[in-house]
């Protein structure tokens, strides 16, 4: 039985493989993997059905039993999604910038794949053959540490795509999957192996993995985000606006927690937002100063700008101005999506600047911060960190860059003693 | 007296509005450090000559006493340097992709400051005038902590920077500057309010940083470079490439410490190779294949392959192939800059694509790998980390970015129940 850094140096060993393989090598691996779960759907349900019946027998939560469910109509959604990925345009050996340095010296940067990603995902096995298709279009090696709940689904999509993917080409090794909380306690330790993690699930879990490992987190433990209504707001569209925000699919990252209200507009915007919002089953806590225009409202204590509710629970501020609502977003949002409702621009663009989040929006819902709507393919995961990537990622976010020089026996000493001087152009 | 995390959390603040300043103002406060640093030249000099004095009396080494020179000669370079930054294109605001989601609804993706950057350096003031540049004209609020042995050049140099810029309208606060080694231990722990982390000094000490904080840290360790010389390499350019690479400049990080030689023309290269890089005053450390050939060599262990010399002492492998010296530098390299000669374009492609370093080139000095060098303005440092910057730096590596959506009322709901529709089209 090997260790967990066996495992992931013999991932490593293979990434280094994997980042040479044509993008052409690459997508046909990706289409045996469709064919694959085509191919073996039997073997795979039956898997499936032992774990469904182990969570039933263990009387696992309705909607974790069902995020656990990967039956042919799953199957045939994550056949599409991995053909969808082979589709994506190459996102290994662009080039970013090309420079002529001097005469028969070219310097290109180039991206190329990260080399060893680490995935933590909670229950959905749908999940493993969507991050297994993201790591090989973008050439990296993948460590995968699923639900245990998905134990049975998850090593027969394992060993599914790991069979048909060296069987197209790809080295041997390049997937692993790890099966406890100790291996995962192992992972985090494995910083000289593995160079980017990404784990998926409750904020208490992404938390627990940045708090833990000094390798690069991409992810996000909070969403809280803001919706401010402007003095210059239209009604109509504040009411639409923060509706869908907050209820159009409530238990996710990009819903609003908090709605900040023009202190000079509220008597206007207040009651309107407030019914609509009260229609769909919002509860809504405000500031002593929402309160006295809607005094329906619960109130609010300092402790509701700090939580993500991820339910049909508002909290409702009202604020001097746009300063101050940029301020109380400075201070309190997670620095994932916040929006501003407006008709004037000039306001608009102060936001926009001053919200120091990853996503900044006017007059659009939050919900829109999302790779799929921003077009960008296949999400790896929404990022709230600072650097690399931030808030929604694509395949992009599984490359990075390295840098190639090709020259013609130039030396330094050259440069340095002025006998040549370098030429800086840059090359279409 | 503030706590350091006082002093940070003010930073901070002082950031989101530093962020903000448009691109034109970044540049006049960055000509008023000029003009300070000018006027106030007499205090300048007096407190370096107080910082030297000391250190003459302790018995300080002559490089580094050396280093702790800040005279009217470096002010100067020092005044040219910053106007040069001034001169930089604005890294902030660039618009990277711009994409219509639908009808009146855009996204765009921008640069912005990262924030709050955290800058500890060894003794040369002249740094510090460099990186506040740097973290001015990318709109990032500073920390700085300098050599203790510099003291009193730092402490005016902060203060002439801090009172220049923001006489010309950067807000209070934007640099700080921490002077103990209990203050940077404090700072390693404020991963809430420091965005990124920059080391320069000793491998040890950028080690140490690396070691002991959860702040993405920009910089390198260790500079152990390879050049591999193939049996396709013309003799008279293995010399000039391996003396340049070796001898050019010696205690420098893209220095090469490990030569490696196709052992198919080990007899043709090695031993003028060898012989040029004795005569440069360099002792040669081979493995048995090598020492077979040029037995004047001392014999080399493997631990010499994981040493960064700083010095004139080169590790000389005999390996069987192209692929052998890919292995070579895969196992051993510290992914900044490794280098291939040959006249073989086929083997020069498979050696810079499978060497997995930060910069790879093809019949030129390691040397090269260099901000300035690759026309990328001043430099920031040198990354051997795999995300966000990679090899050298220029002040680009100090912006990340954002997401700005742009709409006209568009809520979610409408795109799920299918009533619209994505274009997700590319504007120029």
């Amino acid at each position: 039985m090997s260790t967990i850094r066996e495992r992931v140096a013999e991932a490593r060993r293979a990434g280094l493989i994997l980042r040479n393989l044509d993008g052409e090598t690459r997508n046909r691996a990706l289409e045996a993997i469709a064919v694959a779960l085509n191919e073996r759907g039997e073997e795979i349900e039956a898997a499936n059905k032992r774990d469904r019946e182990r969570a039933e027998s263990s009387g696992l939560a309705a909607p974790l039993a069902k995020r656990l469910k990967f039956d042919a109509g799953k199957r045939e959604q994550s056949i599409v999604g991995v053909r969808a990925i082979a589709a994506l345009t190459d996102p290994v050996g662009r080039v970013l910038k090309r420079r002529e340095l001097d005469e028969g010296l070219e310097l290109t940067q180039q991206t190329t794949p990260i080399g060893v990603i680490a995935m933590i995902f909670e229950s959905r096995p749908d999940a493993l053959v969507q991050i297994a298709g993201l790591a090989l279009k973008s050439g990296n090696a993948l460590v995968l540490k699923g639900g245990s709940e998905a134990v049975d689904s998850n090593r027969i999509l394992a060993e599914v795509i790991a069979e048909a993917t060296v069987a197209a080409g790809a080295p041997t090794g390049w997937i692993q999957l790890v099966e406890t909380r100790e291996d995962v306690r192992a992972l985090l330790e494995l910083d000289d192996l593995i160079d980017l993690m990404i784990p998926r699930g409750s904020n208490e879990f992404v938390r627990y993995i940045m708090d833990h490992t000094r390798i690069p987190v991409l992810g996000h433990a909070d969403g809280i985000c803001h919706m401010y209504l402007d003095r210059a707001a239209d009604v109509a569209r504040c009411v639409n606006l923060a509706v869908d925000a907050k209820t159009q699919y409530v238990a996710v990252c990009n819903t609003i927690e908090t709605l900040l209200v023009d202190a000079a507009a509220a008597e206007r915007l207040l009651p309107p937002v407030a019914a609509a919002l009260v229609e769909q089953g919002v509860e809504l806590r405000g500031c002593e100063r929402s309160r006295a225009i809607v005094p329906e409202m619960k109130p609010a204590t300092e402790e509701d700008w700090a939580t993500e509710y991820l339910d049909l629970i508002l909290s409702v501020k009202v604020v001097d101005d746009v300063a101050a609502a940029v301020d109380h977003i400075n201070r309190w949002s997670s620095g994932h999506t916040d929006a501003i409702v407006t008709e004037d621009a000039a306001t608009a663009e102060a936001f926009l600047n001053g919200v120091d989040s990853a996503s900044v929006m006017w007059n659009a819902s939050t919900r829109f911060a999302d790779g799929y709507r921003y077009g960008l393919g296949a999400e790896v995961g929404i990022s709230t960190a600072r650097i690399h990537a931030r808030g929604p990622v694509g395949v992009e976010g599984l490359v990075t860059y390295k840098w190639v020089v090709r020259g013609t026996g130039q030396v330094v000493a050259d440069y340095s003693s002025g006998t040549r001087h370098f030429t800086h152009r840059d090359l279409s």
